[in-house]
């Protein structure tokens, strides 16, 4: 056995991301090259059975091919393909060397290369989605409702274009995710559900399952099936790119998600806004010269991770070209799919991580909020005094908040001392004259909105009621 | 009016690909400068016709509203914007001004400008998918199942790694694109209809509106539902990223799937294989010094606006980032997003003007399949004697392969003379040994599969049984 | 003449950006088709200046060329080649029309239509750059100097992660581009330099020209040198990729660093830092209905942009592939790289006018400094200690820093009142003590760097002096 | 020591590419993650080896810290680090607790992680580069040139578009990748030479060193001088982006370059073309079902790899952005850098296999050309026509090509009984009459120019003559 110290290993994801067992394992199951080969052989034994269940070989052939799968190593298939410099002819060999004389001729019958491989591709990418991905994702999400809805009343400023807009609250900032996270959430199971196997050969016509079946469309079918697949309406060589585009895409789009949370989340941990915060174990450092800091060191990784793994959608689409019934400019490219796969889930498992201990602080978020109070009320002022007829509203309101950054005043009571608008305020509601009066009233329906958020998605995934 | 010559112009689709009156006439009424601005004037007037039906205001503010967008000029609100810098304030200036004293404050009222350029944006792109891009893609989609029909008996090698392979027939071949495409026609129509777009103000959190709805939310509805659309589970200032991140998706995978077919299509046209040409106007050149060529100019030019086009998918997920409520780096970027559609219905027109005079060299395709006529049969001969009992099939074929090549005999005839073999050629049914006399039977299910692929996209797309 | 409303334009490089008449003017000349085709004719022209000077035409063919190369327009170029199909040969036919029957023969002699193509590409990009951008950017290093220069006392929270570091001074933080930018600029003059003509006709091999002339490959020289270029040392129907690649990523490499300033401005911009702000015009509005909104524009709009333009560059890669002698596939995507070039351009001087009213908030940024002053010197300490010989140096301050936070207390009146620290304390000389006192004195060389930047770049970009 | 089976690894590098040993351990030593540390303890040397050059230190201290580098395990890092979650700090950890108590404190003294990381990062770039990379890319630059100037009279079609042109020689054909990989080499030698390091602290100003050094950018000087690097003008925590991405893009166009000598190599390996061939080994299967297939495998794959590294130049210019004195998202994304230079190397280490056995079907060169004969002789009967006079040369060979294509006469031979051509042909020389009559001696300067090409190359790059 080729075995080596993970620190000799040139991908990060085999020596730095791999260090937490519990990622490492779960992954390995599905993304190795082991366990590729033991997908590879799974599609062999599904081929068999319905070769049995057609009754064309007896029952003990399938006995044989699965023993034979169960025993097989991936060194041994390596070994073989040195000398046939073909993996899938080796993983034939390999399998016929280990049984009967009389079973060998029905290994691999009428199949081709990839009617095994991208089979078994499309089979791990699918089962480590709905194992390990969206188990995280989901995971994730419930972590979201719960701190939505624990800061559905906490009062913070929204912000557009880094300048304090109009308040919200921070369960409604977070609900935003909540929501595209679920969207997401369905994207990927969908994409995930469309995922497709085939079996129709060299070129995609049957032409040697042809040789023995009537209807070979069928047999496809039955080993497809075996599997948990279905074909596509056609295949040539390999399955229609197009399924797993779409499965790449609804990943790719998901991790954006999560790097857009993560940017949100590093900047109002920045040391002037202070709004939230990573909790920092006993005895972690932050930084080597500088044993004050505090670096949000989990969001920058996160989103550092999207960078190195989003540009890769591009390999993808280029990959949906492959000439005439295929070109093999997809092989070498599509081993590398399972990165994207990877640093999902393992941004992921990191944000849950990170979400278990989310820190709010409630106070730096009430002084923020604090700093343009007389500001802020710009907006209602501006809509009411249009609304109730005044004919340059805006304009007005403009030239108020010039005047209160200039005098210190606040533009409300700027406005009430002004003769010219003072009819119009005799015209608001007591609700309205409120809301001017307390910028922490002028939050719309952040707090509803948050609980509909929430309650929404949980129906639509499913997910019970959380509170 | 700043009018201009188009060859002054910078952008080819402004020059060049604008030169076709009839694929510029469709574009622009969606795509242009103009009519983003009518666009976004529709969502103004959606706003007062839901006033109007609350009974906020009386019916004639309406028609004072719709007169006004109707007369209003692109011009003017550039100018407008000159003094405003900012481009909705502009437009509502402009309405304003052009309407009663009364009517003012009700223009724009609770409205943010993103509640209207993100709302127009998605309406406009809506539309123009549904009444331009998605005809075009159902008109080609409709010539490939024609071709596909025609041609589903022509036998043709099948050809991967750019090598022979086993036979199929052309009409399969292009079944595969009829197949790609109309899941791609399907994958668009879909996510053209999940387009959403927003009026929750400047934050997302209804705070303008609720200081006149109490239920905010509804009233969203109701204007959104003026123009077809409806709105998120939650937006911020803008409408959830990944609604368009997946129409554009759509887009540039379906574009993927048309230089896809132009490659097979460029090739299939090289001077040593010319099984399928360009049909050449009278008087057109094909090289300013080379009198003789017949360049696949067309598909090479959707080959090359698709790498000029696709990677602007990366821009696409960058954009699903956005600060806190929003910051404004989407904003230029988006301004390119039509590029996306123009980009893929310029090609899909000109395939479909390709395609209308679609050639095809049957001697050229008859001459090619006879190539490697000995050694095409050893795939079915491998198969066969494996099924039969062979203990080393592939093995003992591939040397046959190279001892036909040598003496350039046919792998079938060499088999037929070999001892050890002849026992396994009795067991071979009639069909069987049929086949291995002549390739041109070795096509499997190519024919019932074109005609399969072909009802089967008829009947998802609702085309009509096509002949 | 095909004129247009340039609101009925598609691209907002042809309508909104665009409208800056002295920027559209700069550009037009060199990247609209009328330009190109302008350059095209100004090959064809170089042509027959060197067969002139060969002697081999006489010297008023060159005039009659030169006169109907004056008087042609884009127009009858496109009418031709709706005829021709074929742009260059539309080009030839135009010419041709317009000279004696006599000189008719020598235009375009040898030449295929990519000795015309890529030629004129490479000169306008080279002219474009040399006399557009190049300026533009050279303009604004030159104000970053300035910049730099005036600030370099103004001490300044220096800032990793988003947190507080250690102090530095505004103008080290300027530096930084200073640096970058110059190191661009650099870059660009070189790629600029680096762009290659051709003249070797339809594969490279000088096929037609070698039916004159004796050495080819010299006429090629004369051909070029004409309009300032020379050839690369092979080519095939086109230029070699390379210079046209390194020349696009030395454009798209500046763009980043722009980009990376933008966001640098857009944070400092943040209402909670407010280090540093966009002069605001008379007028002009910040939100549709946030009237109190001060937004960074402009900086957003750099940064969205280079998203627009950034990932164009996997295009310039693509097209580094062509096949054989040439496949035509890079035509339609070429057309686009005018963009590239616009939307630097645009960008830098974008960045002129906002840095030529660049606001400074003195007060902010000191009391922004301020705010962890306690902690600062958290560094400084441990590194003292370290150097005196305290075994545990970074442990003993990380701890005494979370007890800063929680009491409130000073680090260094922690460290100064702790017994185990004295001893070190005494050994520390009189310039380290100082700096323990006053984080505004452990600047390092902020100041010292930020003039050996400017001179330094000032002296390779061959800038003179500025102060 | 984690041990770990390598196919239970993720990535293919650690995998499937990794299986060649000497391969693998070219990379290892300077990519693994254990090398990684390696080079960054190189730098924790080179720091002590100036305190001591300076007289800071006694002798000794290096000795000794020299040996604890020596004797440190990846292990022993990695598990300090999941105390102080902080890879630099666990590595001076770990020295420190190596080394005597007196010489601690000097252990990474004024240095910030990243003066540490970027710079090791930047070495081992450099190094892996100078000792592995370009080795491997000038050998295949010396096997293109023996096969250039082995098959320079090799006569053999051009192609443009796919379609036959004008022909050229074999050895031209390579000539073009000759020229455009020496290019590359010498574009990658200035790269790598111009990668910096950096020793100016956590913010760039030297905050630290200042505390101990009168001129701290000379002491940064002599640090990186021990390891062969110079610091930039400016650095903030990180070293200038751009010395990285310019190395980067180096490596990517590089690898263009490489992917489209595959892609020709693949098409001309085509059935129906076949002029050249990847060498079979004794036993190598082609497909598993096809046993007589000769796939273009090793083409494929260099194609395929570049399709999943080329888009990650977006990730580095992603990586350009940094957000004031650095934020962190450029640290996960930068651990992914390896995978650039890995796939390169390998691509280049593949073709260098391939070309040792670079098998050309010499017949088949000569039938391709012949297909055209009759036609190819277009393109200088049209430009001798026009050159002596003819006043519509073009049009009328290109419906001389059209009749000759009809009667399958050639186009000469057409010409010559054509009366109103008679006259012309009187006027041609004796070498142009030659060249019409002889497709094979129309190749211009094929010959002399890869004579020139080659010779050029081996000039520039210094490789001495080779024949």
């Amino acid at each position: 056995m080729i075995s080596r110290d993970i620190f000799s290993n040139l991908s990060p994801f085999d020596h730095r991301y791999s260090l937490r067992e519990n990622e490492y394992d779960k992954l390995e199951k599905f993304l190795s090259e082991k366990a590729k080969i033991k997908y590879q052989a799974r599609v062999e034994v599904a081929l068999i059975k319905v070769l049995v269940d057609r009754g064309i070989c007896p029952n003990h052939y399938l006995k044989e091919v699965e023993y034979a799968v169960a025993e097989l190593t991936s060194e041994e298939i390596y070994c073989e393909e040195k000398k046939t410099r073909h993996n899938i002819r080796a993983l034939v060999n390999v399998i016929q060397r280990k049984v009967s004389p009389e079973v060998k001729p029905f290994v691999h019958l009428t199949a081709t290369s990839f009617d095994i491989v991208d089979t078994a591709n499309m089979l791990r990418f699918k089962k480590v989605t709905e194992e390990v991905v969206l188990p995280e994702l989901i995971e994730f999400e419930k972590k979201l409702m719960q701190i939505s809805l624990a800061e559905k009343k906490t009062i913070q400023i929204g912000r557009t274009h880094g300048q304090h807009a109009v308040p919200i609250t921070l369960g409604f900032a977070l609900a935003e995710y909540v929501s595209r996270l679920g969207g997401r959430i369905l994207a990927v199971k969908e994409a995930t559900n469309q995922l497709r196997g085939k079996f129709s050969g060299a070129v995609g016509a049957y032409n040697a399952s042809s040789l023995f079946f009537s209807n070979p469309a069928d047999f496809e079918k039955e080993v497809l099936a075996e599997l948990g697949l279905s074909p596509a309406t056609h295949s040539t060589q390999i399955v229609e790119p197009e399924f797993l585009t779409d499965f790449m895409h609804s990943l790719v789009s998901t991790f954006s998600v999560l790097a857009s949370l993560s940017d949100d989340m590093r900047h109002l941990q920045r040391t002037e806004i202070a709004e939230v915060g990573e909790y920092f174990e006993e005895g972690q450092v932050g930084s080597s010269t500088m044993p004050h800091k505090r670096n949000p060191i989990n969001y920058e990784n996160v989103k550092s991770l999207w960078k190195a793994i989003m540009p890769r959608m591009t390999t993808v689409y280029l990959d949906q070209l492959s000439e005439h019934q295929r070109d093999l400019t997809n092989s070498a490219s599509a081993r590398f799919l399972p990165d994207i796969i990877i640093g999902l889930y393992l941004s992921t498992s990191r944000l849950n991580r990170v979400f278990a201990k989310f820190a709010v602080n409630h106070q730096q978020i009430e002084k923020n909020l604090n700093i343009n109070k007389n500001l802020i009320l710009a907006e209602p002022l501006y809509i009411l005094l249009a609304s109730y007829g005044h004919p340059a509203a805006h304009e007005t309101v403009r030239k108020l908040t010039l005047q209160a950054e200039k005098t210190g005043k606040s533009v409300q009571s700027l406005a009430e001392n002004d003769d010219k608008l003072n009819c119009y305020f005799d015209k608001f509601t007591k609700k309205q004259r409120a809301i001017l009066r307390e910028p922490g009233k002028y939050i719309g329906q952040a707090v509803e909105r948050t609980e509909d958020v929430v309650v929404s998605w949980q129906e639509k995934l499913n997910l019970g009621r959380i509170k």
